[in-house]
């Protein structure tokens, strides 16, 4: 088995994993578990959305997180923006990484954004072209590289398509989102297949859901085939817009786990994100579905059993 | 991807899943269940266990349940058996199949058996002649094979050298155990690169147990490496012993899903399964863990809302 000798994790659970949040997060509390998250070596975190808060009213206070945040030397604090105005937005509170996003199937792109994909390329093409003007760095997320809700499955060639014209733009990373979590180990590698003769390894990631289970086994496939960054989200936070209650993002620690016990470095300490964990837990009230969660949870009880 | 076109699926959750059980499930419900879960396509399901009943009391009725089951045709009905007095309960009631068990750890064998692995060889024995004079082929299972509660990790080699011993007895599979659900794709390979040189992949089972959300990563590593028998359990019941609360066997229906997704066959139809799977969820009153039923009370609900 080929494996990169060490991987990037991007925590993506602030911003993809609170923006589905049913109950409100105050923002103290939302800095309170970003700043937990920084001490834990994760050299990447999402912070949060500037997308109109008319979208996603539980990512309005955005500023205000990016402003009272303890940014750690060595973390990049990244925000999605979804036009000029929130990257106006970002760059007032210095985001130190801009992410767009679109979708490779037509139907979830304009369900989503509200515009065809010929017309979302040109409104990119400005916050590309302003973000990099500003000095930032600009990452890509493509929804549905996989699987549409509305339309089936997704064609590697025009996730290939789609990808083509973002990096023309001068992205420098390429997020590639199974949004709905329907993706399994050979579609993974049909996609990768179409794409990696075309794009660098290392300016693509991997975002999985892990609404069908098969985000980890997506991802070994992944790492088999050279790519070394992986989006995923504290306690598998997020859910599945499409099937309230499902599983969300693949889980941090879970994926942490499987890195680790398989020889490879991530730079984060596992003890420190299960505490960021259970920051999140307290904050929400409610049980993180992650493997590691529950167990801890079973042996926690047991403790309590014995008497320990 | 090098992968078989069809694997075997032998559902163990009536044995496995239901041994952990806390709560008494009535035979006549045991029954109703076996019964619907042999109209599903499923080609082996593991009934019940001899075990006498002091020691899985869950499974006390083992003999009532295997004389009352309605047997389909092609459907293999099997049944732990630890030893030659459990095997004569089970020939008394006809079991298609008989499986004995160990662990290819000292520590987990003497926990969970009472006895060194060298003093079980000799009792199981006894069991595979038996068992063999009349006419039952011979399922072994081998706990333990990558990780043990007491020892931590386990040699593959220690596994090759009980795993020779049991083939050497007659046995015709050995199902081999991620009892606690440790395991990642890399041990995986190196275990099976062990085994496979000495071993028919025709002759081995992958059975794994999800506590740590790593169970289809395996599968898709072992399917790599040409094995085509696994094991699972309907809704992931089962439960972990050392982890109370955390996660059980993989799930059949999650499987299912990857497989079948994968272009890989297995004669089950899920819709059937799925049926199966919410009549034991409304036996056992609780909500079962897989993704696959997670998803379907998700969209049940969402359909409630919109009044469908």
């Amino acid at each position: 088995m080929k494996l990169p000798t060490s991987v990037t994790i991007k925590e993506v659970g602030p911003r993809d994993g609170l923006q589905n949040e049913k109950q409100s997060i105050s923002t103290a509390d939302k800095i309170t578990w970003i700043d937990s998250l920084s001490e834990s070596g994760l050299s990447y975190i999402e912070v949060s959305s500037f997308v109109h808060p008319k979208w996603i009213p539980q990512l309005a206070d955005a500023a205000e997180v990016l402003k009272n945040i303890r940014r750690k030397q060595g973390v990049t604090y990244a925000a999605l923006v979804p036009n000029l105005q929130g990257l106006e937005r970002a760059l007032n509170v210095e985001v130190d990484e801009v992410s767009i996003f679109m979708s490779a199937s037509e139907a979830h792109n304009r369900n989503n954004i509200n515009k065809t994909i010929e017309e979302t390329y040109p409104i990119l093409e400005e916050v590309v072209k302003e973000a990099r003007a500003a000095g930032k760095t600009v990452r890509g997320y493509l929804s549905t590289v996989i699987g549409c809700p509305y339309e089936g499955a997704v064609a590697p060639a025009q996730v290939r398509t789609v990808a083509d014209r973002l990096f023309s733009m001068g992205i420098d990373e390429l997020s590639l989102g199974d949004t709905i979590g329907v993706g399994v180990p050979t579609q993974v590698e049909r996609l990768l297949e179409e794409l990696l003769p075309h794009f660098s390894a290392n300016q693509l990631a991997m975002h999985f859901h892990d609404t069908r289970g098969t985000a980890l086994a997506n991802i070994v496939k992944s790492l088999e085939m050279g790519i070394t960054i992986f989006d995923s989200a504290l306690g598998g936070l997020g859910g599945c817009p499409y099937a309230k209650g499902a599983s969300g993002n693949v889980a941090t620690e879970d994926l942490l786990y499987m890195l680790h016990e398989m020889g490879i470095e991530t730079g984060v300490d596992v003890d420190d994100v299960m505490t960021s964990a259970r920051l999140i837990e307290n904050i929400r009230g409610e049980k993180l579905k992650s493997r590691q969660m529950e167990i801890e949870a079973a042996n926690c009880q047991e403790n309590r059993k014995a008497g320990v």
